[in-house]
């Protein structure tokens, strides 16, 4: 063997369900329902996103409470596992640390690279920090100057360019639109369907 | 809060006790116990274990076996935890992946950046295989270029340059020669003393 390859994934749709979506179920505000699936640009989506948490008066505290709550996709540990004995792993989501620290504490503390939010005195999230534009794509970029073969996997619009920047892209369960607009990246359905996938590349 | 800090951490001495020294005991083949510690070059240092372990007929499946009955440093579990709630984590290490998996596992599979060996049909091995030169500070500047600022903790000559590339460098339970060269970088004792230091930079 020659050294493993990297594995970079997407937090949402690959090992929990989306967040956004979670919220607005239990918040009962139908609007926070749109994810990057629906809008690809990000800033818009997010201005979108906390205009309404604040007209409805929800405070991190509240969602954070919201997602301690929610449980990871059915096998996501055992997957996770599975792929951190064949090679470092790094999660790459456009998600916040604020939000992701519950559920990051399920998956067993995987490395996570995302973004961080900005709250007022009162709880309320007023700005959100990106590290660095087109962060997922950035990170590939540079685990690929250190030498590494990165495997990337993901669902969704905001995974498209680590997807198309990795040595292999993977799409997992992704919606219609998704697949239709990039029939050049594989598609998996499922944990077995994925391990079967990536055991072909190493 | 803004984004929180990248850390990336050396393996042996700072989570395990060190492997050849370990490797060495066991097998009873003292002039395996040179380390990076006393020897900086390490080309030059491989080459000599590969020619010991050669000469003594060891094997890496032997060699897996004493690593596989190593204990980790008492508290490492615990100070792995601690650091993984405030920030990615990322080991960087000098060993190799085929030596590392069994020490990993006792850890939880934090994110290890390594090296590989080759070995031959007798299960000898024969080479090691670098994935790049000076690895630990090229990672630590490639997660500078995604703009993570990054805190990085080690303790002998081969952290050096990683532990002068990061934007906070500390030494942990430096041997006194490592000490002595480089005055300019903080001292750290124990996981406390540690722990409070990183806190002091949060």
């Amino acid at each position: 063997m020659t050294y493993p390859p990297l594995f970079t994934l997407d937090l949402e749709g690959v090992f929990t369900p989306e967040i956004w979506i979670t919220v607005a179920e239990r918040s009962g505000i139908p609007e926070l329902r749109r994810t990057t699936r629906d809008e690809p640009d990000y800033d818009k989506l997010m201005r979108y996103r906390l205009d309404l948490l604040r007209r409805h008066g929800l405070t991190l505290h509240h969602i954070r409470q919201v997602i301690a709550g929610m449980d990871l996709l059915p096998g996501a540990c055992d997957f996770l596992r599975w792929l951190q004995e064949r090679g470092p792993v790094i999660i790459l989501s456009d998600t916040f640390y604020e939000f992701a620290t519950p559920l990051l504490a399920k998956l067993g503390y995987p490395t996570l690279f995302c973004n961080s939010l900005r709250t007022d005195s009162a709880g309320l999230i007023t700005d959100y920090i990106l590290r660095l534009p087109d962060g997922k794509r950035q990170a590939v970029r540079a685990l690929k100057d250190i030498h590494f073969r990165v495997i990337a996997i993901g669902d969704s619009y905001n995974d498209i360019t680590m997807l198309l920047e990795a040595d292999h892209g993977i799409l997992f369960r992704p919606p219609p639109n998704v697949m239709a607009d990039y029939p050049q990246l594989p598609v998996t359905t499922g944990y077995p369907d994925l391990q079967k996938h990536i055991q072909s590349l190493l």
